[in-house]
């Protein structure tokens, strides 16, 4: 048997464990919940009815309030936290944790103040070598996977035996992951599609139209592989399924949070007020500042990622989000 | 006065129009529609109502019947023709063109049998240099145009000064256009992104979730590059708003004739049936086995057009379509 622990049960892990229990029968997941009922709810009725009401999950699922408790004798270690509470968690779990376990993030943030890609975050805040990690991300939205619709993904890690041997674990019917070595290019990836899902939600909000929208997508597309490029990332990988791929199901999305909460900013919300009315901040709405940083260290121009920050900042009104980015983005057509 | 024709009533023909009377003061629109009853209508109460029943056009857009005479006298003709009937129009017109009239291409196709773009067509068929032919692509849909919702768009020439000069004509407050010399690449992407929106149209008459859509556009703008690059054109132009954009764009609209192609062969229906049921053949579904026909030629990989052409030519059952996208296609993840 692999006893596989995950870290959050969100609607990702939830999603994720369910994936990993219907690609092999000889795998254990332990999902590691904050809440007593969540846990209660997983191990006696099968069921994480905060995301998933209608979706039976497997009896080879079970939870625990105690994350030391997920860790021990899991020989992967899947994370599926809000990004900003990753390090803590982890500092939790350290002590816990297998000697050779695999530990994968299946986050899509950057810490704010570090400016890490939450791979990094691990291997720093677990005393890990990059050679233990992977990062899975992929058009994925976990609604359509529960109900096993089709989808490809991306299992990205320095070691290629170490994405190989995720890849055979999550590989389901429904569920094809391809392996990659390029991590940066998939985090940045996965992190900056959250911001350009909330600037095209601020243009829902408007009542702009695809052509705008499409429009949006593609230059911020380019800006992330601007990013990407500058950290050392690869050019292929922000043109497949953990760049484009997710960028485009994200933002096709209207149920996502990083779309509702540019929907809510649009509306004249305060980023105050928009927080409150989700129960979770959107990770757009949290990592924009942080990526805005990263890329003024590296010269790299991210217009829309920074009228994303000065809206949520309050420095822009949305009404004139639309006016800068038609206007001085889109001088740049040609230009990567 | 700046003298345009445009031939072609249809909704981006039109569309074109009210964006040059829009632009500037000075130019002039003669329009030709096939029908009478079409031309009376827009020369007498200013409205094309098949098409934008609500959208008023200017006074200065006037239309005739007669394809020379809308010709004669204009530095600019716009032809925005079903891309089959294109080479057929241009025989009756090429005697009137003016001698240093520039053309510009709206179309989006390939003639079959030939497999030539339709830029190569028009310069065929009036006896042109390709110095005075320009292509005018990008994300427009043109219901948003006339509805004045912002835009962008490329306008691409082999000459950078007539793309310059087309460009000057069409800048409105509302539609932006951006020069670019690369052709090649501007219109294989408007050529393919017709295919992918029928393979989109079908994931929609399955009832496939966003996420294999997601997947889809991405490799379909992949194997889209490879023809381009193939072909001459540049990588750049692929990722900008001619490639993905117009592609987003295209794909997000379920109003679409290729989506709606897409949606009523995944429905069941035969192509006949399907063309019976549209006023007129989706473009996609037209210019699919050309396309094919041409990546054989140079030995590019193109699997979602060739599961377009075996869908459309009874080969494929539409049902098998996403096994076979979703197990073959995606496991060149990586390979551009």
């Amino acid at each position: 048997m692999t006893r596989v622990a995950i870290l959050g049960s969100g609607s990702w892990g939830t999603a994720f464990g369910k994936i990993l229990t219907d690609a092999r029968e000889d795998t254990l997941v332990t999902l590691w919940a904050r809440r007593e009922t969540v846990a209660a709810e997983i191990n006696e009725r099968h069921l994480n009815r905060e995301y998933f009401p209608d979706v039976e999950l497997s009896e080879r699922m079970t939870a625990t309030t105690d994350p030391a408790a997920a860790v021990r004798g899991a020989s992967v270690v899947v994370v599926a936290v809000p990004s900003q509470s990753a390090r803590a968690l982890m500092e939790r779990v350290a002590g816990a944790l297998e000697p050779d376990a695999i530990v994968v993030s299946l986050m899509k943030g950057l810490e704010r103040g570090t400016h890490l890609r939450m791979s990094q975050v691990l291997a720093e805040s677990l005393g890990l070598s990059p050679e233990r990690i992977a990062v899975v991300s992929g058009p994925n939205l976990a609604r359509e996977i529960v109900d096993r619709q089709p989808t490809a993904s991306v299992v990205a890690a320095a070691n290629p035996l170490v994405a190989a041997r995720i890849a055979e674990l999550c590989t389901a019917p429904y569920f094809r992951p391809y392996t990659n070595t390029d991590v940066v290019g998939v985090e940045v990836g996965g992190v900056v599609k959250n911001i350009i899902a909330v600037a095209v939600g601020m243009c829902d909000g408007l009542g702009v139209g695809d052509n705008s929208k499409a429009s949006i997508m593609t230059r911020g597309l380019a800006e992330t592989m601007r990013l990407a490029l500058a950290l050392g990332g690869l050019g292929p990988t922000l043109a497949g399924l953990a760049g484009m791929g997710d960028l485009v199901a994200t933002c096709s999305s209207r149920l996502s949070r990083n779309n509702t909460a540019g929907r809510l900013l649009a509306e004249g919300l305060t980023p105050d007020e928009v927080a409150e009315r989700m129960s979770q901040v959107a990770e757009g709405v949290k990592s924009a500042a942080a990526v805005a940083e990263l890329a003024a260290q590296y010269d790299v121009r991210m217009p829309i990622t920074q009228a994303v920050v000065d809206v949520v900042e309050g420095r822009l009104a949305v009404n004139d989000m639309g006016a800068r980015l038609m206007g001085r983005d889109l001088t740049s057509e040609g230009e990567l």
